[in-house]
């Protein structure tokens, strides 16, 4: 592929690797007021680049949080508008012993670059930025429309972007979103996600009696809420582990069977990667490891606890029982009608004379699906071909992205998430990196995707957001 | 009942409630190192009237404990020998602030003396003393044959009896144990105990994989502990709460239908005193309230704990869960069979890849029942019946004693407990008090009782002795 852009950016690789260790160099951690500093230099470094590429409207948007950096460019007449997502702000980096080279200063070793945050997610967001200005610099202009939003507070849950999203809602309003976070799953495959889970969870306790009695002089004659509880948690599941609680699949869908044949086209063992974790396949019957990650609900005992539990033996019958519960929930699925499904379930299989009460709820985020004929989810899997030769294989993710719901619940919009960074670069622990490699294959991307975007009609885009709404 | 012995005892009544205040000041806190010097004095009140009344042999037993007080009276010749067992260790005072007078003066209001240990075992052990020492004084001579043991240990579980026991075994030898502890069961009915549970119990942990996973990543594809260990614990019980481990009721004998009919005629209203704990009944069907807690056996959750029991929410796959068990068992049940055949139950319905270890043991005790025919029993009822004119109901313990199941593995003898006490006089709180009506009674009863076994033959005992080895 020959591209005058993409010629630019190659020609400028070393001043790229210079603006990354500047970027790095900024400890950005957002989780610690003590890193305040690092993360004023970080949200400067971002404006002051933003500003030399061409950038307008360069400011920091706040709800009580870290702010965001946002910016735009909307000289692209008739394209499509693409929010473009990225963070700068990272994990902590202690234990900082553990580091092989300073955690804030750029250091390359064997083909990768090593320093905190520098997967997750700031040669991503730099990757786009740089890309975008390249854009400029060569051409005057882009091929689309574009607002920036760069996020300071995804490595605490994203805790207020959902007001942000909300509060500017107007002048963040895109076609969609272009997400520049979002680790690859396997650097062996080529993969853009389709579709993430929701959750929702609550914690609960029993009560038996009114206080914990003497095993001696009660023991036969009264309940013990350990067995109580054990039951009444046993009873979520069915003989064969699938969950048992009625109309809690309300809402899911079966796989279809090209889903399903695309899974199983993965080149995945999951005897294998159970082995590795010194465990067994579980779970739902009748489905694959992925199928059970990605497209079937979970719901999950994180803790349960009752009498007593120090050293040595004690002789009590106990009268309380507690237990945390969470769930993962598929497109379909309803978290507030999971819960009450849930909790009817339990109510219902306890015993007469135990007394059930719900002790907390856990905030819930409903399961996100990308539409599979979204048109920059199309432009993502070409771009992926062209660069790669290789057809990428949709799949989802188990996990929780709040980004993409918010997204669609705040703003309508769908997320495409492309990342070049991949999930075996240590991100939340020591010796973060990336690999070099992936910094042309990230210009080539996002050269690629944002001319094929370019030629997209946005009206394509107003109908996925009207089918969304 | 006009009875020489007696009339000395209520003649002197005064000065027994003097020598049971000087008892009660000696402040015999055994398990308190601080409190040496009361049970020292203590040790030193008994075996001085021990003296004084005419018993040999004064001496006390020591296993590297408290010491036990020992002395004997054996000029009956051709009459049974009776083991009178009491103990002179009381438990803690405090908190001292509750006590409406002070707990080392022996205090009288209301019909009531009030002082630690007056109840549990001072009194009571007093009542047999000063009865030998009357039948001393006015006859020259005991109707039996008598060995005393004073235990110094009780309040903190026998810790070196057994040991005392197995040292001194041939100069504790007797025909059977007539106990002056072991609180009566209820003041409104006359009762007696035939039998006590054994207990025995352990701790195990399950593992279902190296390490806790994220429920996002792994949630589905994986075994939780968490429910794994649940279903383990129900899998404990069936459907109708009645233990499910094969093998656990080896050695059980179904109660006849005489005991299931004496004990119907107790005077117990179970749905009330459940509701007065604030449960319900519940338990192995197919059985009274009184039945399940001394006749049949009992497997406990003590303490059930895994995974994230903090504050809040993590949606964490626990990796590991922990069980404390214990069971109180009956005549019949081998301990160590009904830990290898719970342990047994558990391993058979672990999952594939989940590893399961034992953790700690508990010690064990066998139930202790004591023949129905005993002479020695019937000699207490006998005795109940002309004191009180009540046929007494013969009833279990729910709880282990140590104390009847040691001397008859240790000794072969059997146990008659012939306290004066009565379970609601706050033996284990502040303000223990004994009622005063019950010295009367107690001397009547121990009068009594020892007339009636002078009559025995020591054959009889013998052949009862012969039947336990």
């Amino acid at each position: 592929m020959s591209d005058a852009v993409l010629d630019h950016l190659k020609a400028a690789r070393p001043a790229f690797i210079e603006r990354l260790a500047a970027f790095v160099a900024c400890p950005s951690v957002g989780a610690d007021p003590d890193y305040a500093e690092g993360m004023e230099a970080a949200r400067r470094f971002l404006m002051t680049r933003l500003a030399e590429i061409g950038f307008d409207n360069i400011r920091t948007l706040t709800a009580g949080g870290q702010p965001a950096v946002a910016a735009e460019w909307m000289g692209a007449e008739g394209a499509p508008t693409l929010l473009v997502y990225g963070h700068y702000d990272v994990q902590p980096s202690a234990p900082d012993e553990k580091w092989h080279s300073d955690p804030w200063t750029l250091t390359e070793r064997d083909g990768k670059i090593y320093g905190r945050g520098v997967s997750d997610d700031k040669a991503p967001s730099l990757i786009a930025i740089e890309t975008l200005g390249a854009f400029l610099a060569v051409e005057g202009k882009l091929p689309v429309n574009v607002k920036i939003l760069l996020e300071g507070e995804e490595e605490v849950g994203s805790a207020t972007l959902r007001a942000i999203l909300e509060t500017y809602k107007d002048e963040l309003q895109a076609d969609a979103v272009l997400s520049a976070d979002g680790a690859r799953w396997r650097s062996d495959l080529e993969t853009l996600v389709t579709s993430t889970r929701g959750n929702a969870g609550f914690e609960f306790s029993i009560k038996t009696a009114d206080k914990d009695l003497h095993s001696g002089r009660y023991g036969g004659a009264v309940p013990n809420a350990l067995p109580v509880m054990a039951k009444l948690l046993a009873s979520l599941y069915d003989e064969t582990g699938k969950i048992a609680v009625n109309g809690y699949f309300d809402g899911v869908t079966e796989p279809s069977e090209a889903e399903r044949a695309d899974l199983a086209r993965i080149p995945f063992d999951a005897d294998a990667a159970a082995a590795a974790l010194g465990t067994v396949q579980a779970g739902e019957p009748g489905y694959t490891w992925l199928e059970r990650n990605w497209l079937r609900p979970t719901l999950e005992i994180n803790g349960m606890w009752g009498g007593y539990i120090g050293n040595g033996s004690k002789t009590v019958i106990p009268s309380e029982a507690h237990a945390k519960i969470t769930m993962r929930l598929v497109p379909g699925q309803d978290p507030v009608h999971c819960i009450e499904a849930t909790i009817a379930h339990l109510r219902a299989n306890c015993p007469a004379g135990t007394e059930l009460t719900i002790d907390g709820m856990r905030g819930h985020s409903c399961a996100y699906a990308l539409p599979p004929d979204h048109p920059l989810l199309l432009a993502a899997s070409d771009t992926i071909v062209e660069t790669t030769g290789q057809l990428p294989v949709r799949i989802g993710i188990g996990a929780t992205l709040p980004v993409a719901s918010m997204m669609a619940e705040a703003l309508g919009m769908d997320t495409v998430m492309f990342s070049y960074s991949t999930s075996d670069e240590d991100y939340h622990a020591p010796n973060e990196h990336f690999r070099c490699t992936s910094i042309d294959h990230g210009f080539e991307g996002w050269v690629s995707i944002l001319r094929k975007v370019g030629t997209h009609d946005p009206a394509h885009y107003a109908e996925m957001k009207a089918r969304r709404a």
